[in-house]
């Protein structure tokens, strides 16, 4: 990749001030160097060094990245001017960057990694100027998995279009994990008849009981297909309209599948999922459910997340309390 | 795998007569042996006797298979007797597979694989009674991709649904493979303004324009992003409302995602498709874009296919000469 700092025509360099890495990108990282974070952000710097962005070559995913615009070209439509605090919404797999401080002020233990350095934008790069009365890491949080909730939202609207008067009920799996409680609360306002939120552990469990996002909270290891299915048909009375999935471990498209009902949508948001594991899982289990790519741009996806943070009390203090525990 | 032949209440046992592997897999195995049928053989066997199925653990993929049925468990409800001549419809790597000839009859040069054994079907399973009219090989190779053009047709005829009057022109990538040539003909028959077949060499224009299956064919290399996107927009007068991918190689979802316009809707049918390319891709272009993994599952498919054979004669000549080349 081209990571020269100067700007073409329509594109936009940001100085870097702090990145996000994609949860499943740093949970391999993690795994795979047992938790030693001194060589976590040595194998960050040497992707960053020899791909020229944050593209982890595993897990194929990036993240985001949060900075000051420095020097906008001539002809960027992006609306920005030098100065702008912005977060990319562009995963930063496609974003070309250039780290200057040996990221020595991450400790490789967390997500949220500080850094100096740059990056460049092109004119169709996504990026939102941080809002005046959010934590910038708040914000970035929210950023970063803005698109599940707008197409949950979608997939929820589409739902009612198609069949007025009968509103369909929603499955999220990963539901007390940002972009699933954000999914959650994005399924309720989109006019969702009932929702259940299945996470792994009692702790999880707890935690989006008292943040209230869900009808339902269920706890099922999603990478059961028969426990997964079974507790969301528990919760909801029968199998879901719409299941959402957000955790990001491998091997939950067999569940997720079989939790939904005949007609339905399935929606995979988590980077772990297998594309053939869910083609040939629904194939062979003769669900007829469409399944769709999490795509994480939906136009207007940042500001409806965000909105969705300001109205709901109980999706702010989960977003908090996740990221004081990073 | 549990691969006893002896049959559970709701299952089915079936004489296997013949394999048909899935593309991606007989293309993966012919090119890690270099064309050496004997080792690709080999490593066939080698795959049924260790998992107990033909499940192709680089791509995860398998095939389908004909056969005779053998016994039926009293509380099947798959509508078959003994003796009926089938083909399943459920994916190989989810099938129970015992091969008894060693495939002596089978050179390792083709998909499809003369085989005596048996298979093990469930009560989920599917399964097609083979049709009176039709080669066994024909309407194997019918059935092997009957699930592409039901859900082009079915998303050609949401869109209809959604803006009635408005007809969305269709790209197919891989327009002249089997299953590309039945989606453009069910597309077509759904109501599609205007279709495109994209395929990558000389020889398939020439095949695909004289089967006369879609309004333009194009040629362009899919794993190239500017050169497919220009090339259906060319022949379409701008971006494609709907495209669907079908050509097993790596590295089509960009394109894919360059060539559909805003609003549209891709349908990844190639098991080659990478999950994470096409989730990132569509974010990393800012691309408001449904993308759909493709569900080898519609009901009804392998009678809408089969159909859809008998009534154009030029998507049955072009599976007679594809099978012929075989």
């Amino acid at each position: 990749m081209d990571t020269s700092a100067a700007v073409g025509a329509d594109e936009i360099r940001v100085r870097v001030r702090r990145l996000n890495l994609d949860a499943a990108s740093f949970r391999q990282l993690w795994t795979k160097h047992g938790g030693d974070g001194a060589a976590v952000r040595a194998e960050v710097l040497e992707i960053v060094g020899r791909r020229g962005k944050m593209h982890n070559p595993v897990t194929g995913s990036g993240g985001m990245l949060l900075g000051v615009v420095e020097e906008v070209g001539p002809q960027s439509r992006l609306g920005l001017v030098a100065g702008d605090e912005v977060a990319t919404l562009v995963s930063l797999t496609l974003t070309p960057l250039v780290i200057e401080d040996a990221l020595r002020d991450w400790d490789g233990c967390s997500e949220q990694v500080p850094c100096d350095g740059y990056a460049i934008l092109f004119g169709r790069s996504v990026a939102a100027k941080l809002p005046g009365d959010l934590a910038p890491e708040l914000a970035l949080a929210v950023f970063d998995v803005c698109g599940a909730p707008a197409l949950t939202a979608r997939v929820v609207a589409d739902c009612l279009a198609r069949r007025p008067g009968r509103a369909p009920s929603v499955a999220v799996v990963g539901g007390a994990g940002k972009s699933g409680a954000l999914s959650l609360v994005a399924a309720r306002a989109a006019g969702a008849a009932r929702t259940v939120g299945v996470v792994p552990v009692e702790s999880e469990r707890t935690l989006l009981a008292e943040a209230g996002l869900a009808d339902e909270v269920a706890l099922a290891d999603a990478r059961d297909p028969v426990a997964l299915a079974r507790a969301v048909t528990a919760a909801l009375g029968g199998p879901a309209d719409v299941t959402v999935v957000c955790v990001d471990v491998p091997g939950c498209e067999h569940g997720a599948i079989l939790a939904t009902a005949d007609g339905g949508t399935v929606v995979f948001f988590s980077m772990a999922t297998s594309f053939a594991a869910a083609a040939l899982g629904a194939e062979g289990l003769a669900a007829d459910v469409s399944m769709l790519v999490g795509n994480g741009f939906v136009p207007g996806h940042a500001e409806q997340a965000l909105g969705l943070l300001r109205s709901d009390k109980g999706v702010r203090s989960l977003f908090e309390a996740r990221l004081r525990a990073d």
